[in-house]
């Protein structure tokens, strides 16, 4: 396949100066190189959708988290969808799709090692495969059900409700019998909570009193607490939580700086006498679960059970700012960059 | 066996004044009232030893939590061993030691259902019936097991690890071959905890670089946290748990007030990153597992596996005082008060 006219230059997006919080355009430049080659082992892939993630903060922060530190100089760390120009590798065929970890760039000459799904045949249209076949339907999926564990009947919080992940949550939750109750960063996000994912109540988080409302909306507590953000909406929620509840952390979008830690109230009384149980969830824990996630969401999403909403920007060069409208919230759904040349 | 010679009169020592903090002598009046008899369904026992049991300051707080408040004017609530003058209730026979919802008091007439367990024949000394067969016994062994899910060579950081619950979860996570490292209020608590209750490292916790000794005793990172204090201690230790650790809250001892909140560091990026789990755990959710779990822990300490320490203070009205020692760290194993006339 590598014949036709494409072009012969590589546009790569470099980290080149270390945020303390939200990275965005003055923290990276763009570099031009050559078109890499496929190498023993390697796939060459022309990179489509390049997806933006909360995470991407926590891999240019200065701490070694879960990873280590993208390092200055190189390529910033990305997932996205692409297909496969060219094929060292006999486990994947040219023409494949496959989600992984392209990088902020036009091309990424990968290993097996560094594709989590791979699709010969796409049955949905391929931002489908960068959003909720990606991990952000992933860890809807996954976090729910392993550490939820939602019962007919429970009442379920999700935070960025109206986000990637927070839009699947809501129609997973709703679908298994669940009261879900919302919270988004506007009205129209709240409207769009109800209308679209399910939720049976959803509230701004601006609002003045939301702990009444939250109050109002979850009369039992919350039995289970889905949390993107952090921050002020976490210590309202885990004070309002039902006996048993369990918190799932999963983001921490409102917390906008690390370093120096901020603070907060003191939990652990909380959690000894609700009996909480707060997990952390990591989709990168999960990869064997890859494929078989994705079946489970596209029969869904097919049947009409579960809608998804993408953000396109066009253009690689759009990646940083992408990423601080992430952290500003002005985001609907699943936010991309469609990797083209303007 | 009613007609021995008794005292007619029955002590109680009244909750009078609510406190903000650590209930202590002054929150507390003794009232003299006559002994009381077993009404239906009751049964009339003379109390031997009360436990004295940090959830105490919780039972007498302001804001109810997992009970109702100790209603003012009203006996102080305190689980005790006693034995049995009288019975109306076929399930219980004269002459049996019954553990239970006895109050701080001389005697209690109780139903069935303020038992938690009862013995004809003791097969230990009557003292261990309300220690370590008592709630902190089964504390520490449920905990351990249903939230800590111990593996071989994990490494367990236990706090108050010379106290009533801490002792037993050293001694149990060490069997179960676990490198255990505890945390204690003085270097002789500490030397204690290693010589006496199977840890492998014993930390003083007012050392001024207590997180290089953490650091050291566990150079891989905490696996499994049994935090019976809270505060600055669980602070640290949270930030150098193990990828997939799990926290156990079962007290809160070192933090002395909870309103107005106290604040501390924002634990959402660490739950996440960390991928930790942290739960609160409740003895009092597990009744029905009390007959089984006494057995287990009896013929632990039959076969010498196990020890346990008991610190007994004599007469009924020792008991706040004793409660606000518990609170100052300087009592060794588990606090009881032997309910006799001085």
């Amino acid at each position: 396949m590598a014949d036709f006219d494409l072009p012969a230059r590589n546009r790569r997006l470099l980290l080149v100066r270390r945020p303390t919080g939200v990275p965005g355009p003055r923290h990276f430049a763009m570099e031009d190189a050559p078109r890499p080659v496929a190498g023993p082992g390697q796939i060459l892939v022309r990179n489509l959708y390049l997806s933006i993630d909360p995470a991407q903060r926590g891999w240019v922060a200065d701490a070694a988290s879960y990873v280590a530190s993208v390092p200055l100089g190189s390529v910033m760390r990305s997932l996205g969808l692409g297909i496969v120009l060219n094929s060292n590798e006999a486990r994947i065929a040219e023409g494949e799709f496959v989600y992984g970890w392209l990088g902020w760039q036009d091309y990424a000459a990968i290993t097996f090692d560094q594709v989590l799904t791979s699709v010969a045949e796409p049955r949905l249209p391929l931002a489908a495969y960068a959003s909720v076949l990606g991990i952000s339907g992933m860890t809807a999926h996954l976090a729910l059900e392993q550490l939820g564990r939602p019962k007919t009947g429970e009442a379920v919080l999700v935070s960025a409700a109206a986000g990637a992940v927070g839009s699947i949550v809501a129609q997973l939750a709703r679908r298994m019998g669940c009261r879900v109750v919302g919270l988004a960063g506007s009205d129209e996000k709240a409207a769009r909570c109800v209308a679209r994912y399910g939720c049976d109540v959803a509230i701004d988080y601006h609002l003045r009193d939301l702990e009444s409302a939250l109050r109002v909306a979850t009369p039992n507590g919350i039995d289970i607490f889905f949390d993107n953000t952090g921050g002020e909406i976490l210590d309202l929620a885990l004070r309002h939580m039902a006996p048993f509840g369990r918190i799932i952390q999963c983001g921490t979008v409102a917390v906008p700086v690390w370093s120096p830690p901020p603070i907060g109230p003191r939990n652990e009384r909380e959690m000894l006498t609700r009996r909480l149980s707060w997990s952390g969830f990591l989709i990168f824990d999960h990869i064997a679960r890859c494929e078989e996630t994705v079946e489970f969401l596209v029969e869904r999403v097919l049947t009409g059970e579960l809608v998804y909403d993408v953000e396109i920007d066009n253009g690689l060069e759009q990646a940083p700012s992408a990423l601080v409208k992430l952290y500003q919230g002005v985001t609907l759904g699943k936010k991309l960059i469609f990797v083209g040349r303007g």
